[in-house]
Parts: C-alpha cells; structure tokens; sequence
C-alpha cells in the first residue's frame, strides 16, 4: 500500500514542536518521505524511484499530521468496569468491588475488553499502549488481530504468574517483528515478596533489560515500605539492583530526593496518570521536579476502572494543569513539554524508537488532528492548542504500522464494534450475577 | 416545526439521574412531550389532539437525550486569545498580554471571536451561557444570530461601563422575549471602587434582582480586599447589602466560614472554573464544602484565554476529581451531583428555570450523546459515564429554542464556520502586528 497525504500540516516531533506545511507518504508500514512536498526530485535521486503510483491519495485540507500518542500505562483488560463502581473510598472501591470482579473473569472475558479499549486508543489518536494486565496473552491477542502496537509489562505478583512465567513470555514475545513486544515488569513492591523482586532483578541482569513496575502511588504504599524495608519503594528497589538496565515507574505521585536522584542516576522514566491520581485520590505528582532533574516523563492514562477513560488530550491538560496548581506557578510544565511526554518520551520509555517521530523510515504511526473544528482556532499556537484545547473530537484518523484504523469515526479493524459492545456488556452482567450469587 | 426523537435513551434530570427508554416530541421552541412513547393515546386525550404531523422523525438508535450544559461563566470575546498567551506567569500573562491585546479590540472583533465560541459551544453540549465580556452588545449580537441562549451579566467596573449603562442594559435586555436576558453585575471587588459598588447594591434593591461577580479566585484578592476592608470579599459586599435578593460568585475559590455562611444565608451561588483554576494556579475550590452546606454550585469554563477551551466534559471531570484529590478521599463529590451542577444547577444560577429539565412545555434546549463511542461502554451506569468519561466527540446533536444547530459535526446557524476562522485570525494577526508596532 502506498498512500500520499498532501495539503497538510506537519508536526514531526522532531527536536521542536514547530509545523510546516507539506506532504507525508506512506509504503506499507513504514514513513516513505515527510516534506514541503517541493522537493519531490531531490527524493527520487537519492531513492532511485522515478515515479509514485498510490494506492490513495488523501487531500489533508490544512489539518495536522503527528506521531500517534503513546499511553505508556493502562490496563487494556479493564474496560468492563468502567462505572462499575465509582465515589468510594479507595479501598472499599478496590477490596469490594474491583478485586472481587476481576477474579471471576475468563481468558475470553478479558480478550473482548481489551478490544473495547483498542477502539477507544483509536478514537484518542493513541497508537502505541504499554500494558500490564495478568492475562497479556488474551491482550496481546486483541491487539494484533486489531492492529495495535501494544509493550506488554508483567503485572508479576505474590498471587499471580512467577518468575518462570516471566521469562518466557520475555523470550516468546520479543522474537517476532510484530505489533507486540514485552517488557520486565513486576505489580508493585507491596504485592512481591522480597525474593520474588530479587528474581525480576536477576532476570534484568540475565537479559539486560529495563524494569517497570507501580510505583509511590500513595502515601500509603511508600509508609508501608518504609516499615518493611526502611526505605522508599525506588530506594529499596534500586538495593536489589533492579534498575541497572534502565525501566522506570507507574504514577510516582510521592517521591522523595533520594528516589528523584535514583530516578536521574539509573535514566528511569516516570510514567504519570494524572487523571486516575485524582479520581482515586492519589495526590499530584511532582511534574516539575522531574523536568528540573532532566528525568525522562511519559503520560499513561491508568485502566478504565480508575479513570475512566483512555483520552490523552484529558491526561495532557492535566499534566500541565496539576503542576501549574501544586507549584502555585502558571509558568511551569511548558505545554509544548507535554506535548513531548506524550509522544516521544512515551516512545522513549517503553523503548519503541522506530516510531517516535514522523521521519523517513519510521514505522508509520501517525494522526491527522481536525483544525476545521472552532477548538483549534485560531492559529495562534496549534501545537498548544493540542494540549490546552484538542480533544479526542479533533481525531479524524489514526493509522498504525501503515494501516488506517480509524478515520472520520468509522473503525477499520475487521471486527464489529457493536458486537463488541454486546460482549463487553454481556461479561459484566455476568459477572454481577455471579456476585449478587456470591452474597 | 414539529420533530419526534424515537428510539432514544432519556435522562430528564428531574429528581434523579434515572434513564429511561422512550420518546421527546418538540414544537417550535418548546418540548411537547417526553415519555415512554407507549402512553400516546393518553396524550391525546389529555391534550386535545387527535394526531400529530411530523416535519422530522429521528430515529435515535439508543441514544441519549438530555438537556444541555448550562456554561455558567464565560467570556466569549476572548476566543481570539486562545493559545496566545500560556505558560506565563499570571501578572505577566495578564498585565503585559492579555490586557494590551484586549485594549486592541473593536465590537466587530468581539463579534467574531463570540461567534467562534458559539461554534465550540454546540460541539460540547452547550445550550446556555453565563456570560461577562465588556461588550455584552456584541456577544448578544453572535448568540441571537446564531441560535444560541445567552444570560449577559454586567463586567462594571472603574475602567469600563458605568451604573447608568448597567441599568440601561438591564431594562433593555430583560424586557424581550427571546434568547437574551441580562444580570446586575461586576467585574470584581479589586476593580470596583466602593461607590461604584454601592451604586450596583442600590439597583439591587431598586429591581429586586440577584448581583453576580468574580470572587475569591485567588488568596492575592482576599489578602487585598481585608487590607481594603478588614473583610473578606463576600464579607464586604454582604455589608453593602449586595445579596439581598440572591447572586453569586464565580471561581470562590479560597472561602473563610463566614464566607460560605453568608452564600448559605443569602442563596448565593457558587459557580466553580476548575480548568482556569489549575492554569493560572488559582487554587482548588472547596467544592465538598459547598455540597455540605447545600450551596448551589455550577460549572463554567470561564474563557478561552484562561482555560483554553469551552468543553463541559473537562470541566465535569476536573470538579469531582480535583474535590477528591482535595479531600483526600474518592468518595467525596459523587459524578451525579456533577452532573446536576452542568445542567440544572447551572440553570437555577442564571434564573433559566424554562429549560432546565426535559419535561412537557420546557423550552427544548437537548442534546444527544453518542452511546455507540467505545467510551459510552459497557453501560454499568451511563450517567456516571458522561462525566467520567464522556467528551465532545459524544454530542452528536445541540438543539436550542426547539431548533437543531448542530448535528453529526455539522453547524446549522447560518453562517459559516470557515469564515469565521479567517475572521478571527485577521483580528489576532492584527492586533499581533499593532502591538509589535507599539513596542
């Protein structure tokens, strides 16, 4: 497939966040060119090409082409409970309702909410996910047949999978050149034994690889750690020696100096949820703190359960907002900074260089942004209008590895959306009667 | 004109967030008949009519109809601002940017740029607005033109309109029928003198009608106003006799007791700006504290140049969540009181009790939400979905005074979009290039 799209504006991410106007061609899954379009001949002399035929040529008519957003945490295989219990303290929320739930779902149950999630990314223009769910196979299943870019991490824990597990799912799902691969990861400090993080630590060693894993997401867990260990979670960790390969941390709401050094020491990425730190009543992670220590800061959009929704344009007014608020400044956390976060540093964190940037020879992951609508006008700064004033309104397409998944609000992914709806509803009306059954 | 919408989901937002499946039947301006559709012959009798001949019959496959947002405060002039100017500290941004581009503004400029957020109001659900601009003339102008209800209040203060423009205005826009009405007014304690405000409190008496300002954004305006004064804003203003017969505050963001004692005392409400709070690092509202003392409390977006944009759903989410992350506890705020603050709270705050709630001879101001998005899904509970994750990518219809404006991203409000566009940037352009030529 080869596809040309003209008249349109550019924001490579590239360096800065300036847009000009140009053209961007796509062959099969891979950037062919992004230009002023002027410079056609110059491209076919150095490629040796005489000429293009296109399958489709797409008239952009002035609206923006950009990486796809990357949601560097989610937790794909929660959609089911989206408003299935909100407005309660957070452990009633977590210890009567979510955990109770999840553990009647089935391999197919968690299979077709991952897939309800996959339409929501399209919808936000997201095209890369970073999830940690106890069931990657049933994910990773609905990504691929739907043409997601999905990084696994391992949700390893006391209670489920194990270090054997572990390592063969790192073995197994980063041979293939797909849409899939898998990081080491494990839940949380509070959920592992002390030898099972030594066992992730061992294997970090063994394959040289980064390590993610929740992290200082309330103060709870951080006191908690202290008494168990005499530590903070990150300072703990980085005793077993678990970071000397790199990885980094879901939420990092509470971070002390020492476990803000270890972060910029061992070039650890802090993956932020602004959304869900409200909603469960977290706190605001220190935004600023991190840019200060050049600390590389992604943005996820945490499970539906705990947010509720998968929308990068909420998570980035927050990321700026919340720091604006904390630090009492209106001048800290650049919006343009944002923009970055959710897309090249989400690349960066979850190691998926090959399509970070619009540039030739990337993976072809990129959005068109709609500036025909009145949120992004006028023109006085698009690239902020993006963080300050885009929504997922603004998506008019979203194309994965070269494939247009989305475009004007119709889904290309080979599979009905509504049936979807019905399963999805079907699990979790299921899984209510088995509860009501329970009590 | 007469439309009947089949088919649909209906949130009234009477009493309760109940939703129920059934029919609304519009004539011209106002709602004929909301009910389960199954009662027909009911009607009739109970009406007198025999039949009804429909102009439009629209099938609405399961999705919601509710009334519309009630912006609650907003400066619509200000579109051309938006991204102008961010990232600023607050006495920069104000002092050096916003203040010397608004100095540049001819009517014809507030027009345009009160046109463009009209334009952004239908995309977001948005049937009514609260709004304070300088010019309330040419803001009135765009909303009448276009469709769209609009409460003027009055921005009175030292430098700008005077008592006698503010009584003028008020006789004259409350007398017609039509989607104008007007509210005594000021800008805020800090611009006013304490004659000028004493003039607003007689004409208070005078005509028995509520006063609306901005009050208690920041802890500088307290701290200033009790070195004034030796009180707190609303202190000050109760001694003057100001809320004799109602009112409000917009933002009320750092609120002593005596304060929200005295908004308890007098029915005052409040009507919170949670985005502009968090991007000029205004604060966090006490919203739990308000919902204790059962104080009115709406939402609005304030304006583009402080927030940037004029979407209800960021606003809904962002009043729950921020209360929660206040409290320190996910429970606080329940998303159904938030919905009543975007809806009927809002109307009751702007006296819009004629279309507040979807119910029979109610002006029909509805709106429809996409229930076939993915984040619509599963429905555990739909209502909590709107505000949990809801977005402007779900209204898929605005209709205000009976008449369809928006509907499957298209405008119908006689002018177009585009033009608009070029319009509003040819004003920034040159008010950009007579500010360069300033300096």
């Amino acid at each position: 497939m080869k596809i040309r799209f003209f008249h349109a504006r550019i924001l490579t991410m590239q360096e800065n966040c300036e847009i000009f106007e140009g053209e961007v061609w796509v062959e099969d899954s891979r950037i062919l060119y992004v230009g002023t379009g002027e410079d056609k001949e110059e491209f076919f002399k150095r490629t040796g090409k005489t000429c293009m035929i296109w399958d489709e040529e797409i008239d952009c008519q002035g609206n923006l082409l950009m990486p796809g957003f990357k949601n560097a945490h989610t937790h794909s295989g929660m959609t089911f409970l989206r408003s299935f219990a909100d407005d309660l303290p957070l452990d009633e929320w977590l210890q009567k309702q979510i955990f109770p739930a999840e553990a009647k779902l089935s391999p197919q149950d968690i299979y077709e909410s991952a897939r309800l999630a996959v339409l929501e990314y399209l919808t936000s223009g997201i095209t890369s996910i970073f999830d940690m769910y106890v069931l990657p196979e049933a994910v990773g299943k609905a990504c691929e047949e739907m043409g997601m870019r999905c990084v696994h991490v391992s949700g390893l824990n006391n209670f489920t999978q194990s270090l054997e597990i572990l390592e063969e799912e790192f073995l197994k799902k980063n041979k293939e050149d797909s849409l899939i691969s898998y990081k080491l990861g494990f839940h949380a400090e509070y959920t592992c034994s002390k030898e099972l993080l030594e066992g992730v630590a061992s294997l970090a060693h063994k394959y040289q690889a980064p390590v993610f894993a929740h992290m200082c997401e309330t103060e709870k867990e951080v006191a908690e750690c202290k008494e168990r260990y005499g530590m903070t979670p990150p300072e703990f960790l980085n005793t077993l020696g678990m970071f000397e390969y790199g990885g980094g941390g879901y939420h990092c709401v509470y971070m002390s100096e020492k476990d803000l050094e270890i972060f910029a020491d061992k070039n650890l990425s802090v993956i932020t949820n602004p959304a869900s730190n409200l909603k469960l009543a977290s706190g605001i992670a220190p935004i600023g703190e991190f840019l200060n220590r050049k600390i590389n800061v992604a943005i996820g959009t945490d499970g539906p359960a705990s947010n509720n929704c998968l929308d990068m344009f909420r998570e980035m007014f927050l990321v700026t907002g919340l720091a604006k608020v904390r630090e009492k400044d209106a001048a800290v956390v650049d919006a343009l900074e944002v923009l970055k976060m959710a897309t090249v540093n989400g690349a960066a964190a979850m190691q998926l260089t090959d399509c970070d940037v619009l540039a030739e020879g990337k993976k072809a992951d990129m959005i068109m942004l709609d500036m025909h609508m009145p949120n992004m006008q006028p023109h006085n700064h698009i690239a902020k209008n993006i963080v300050y004033s885009g929504s997922k309104q603004n998506v008019k397409m979203t194309m994965i590895n070269g494939k247009i998944l989305y475009r004007d609000g119709q889904f290309f992914v080979n599979c009905e959306p509504e049936t979807i709806y019905t399963n999805v509803n079907r699990t979790i009306h299921r899984i209510r009667t088995e509860l009501e059954q329970d009590r």
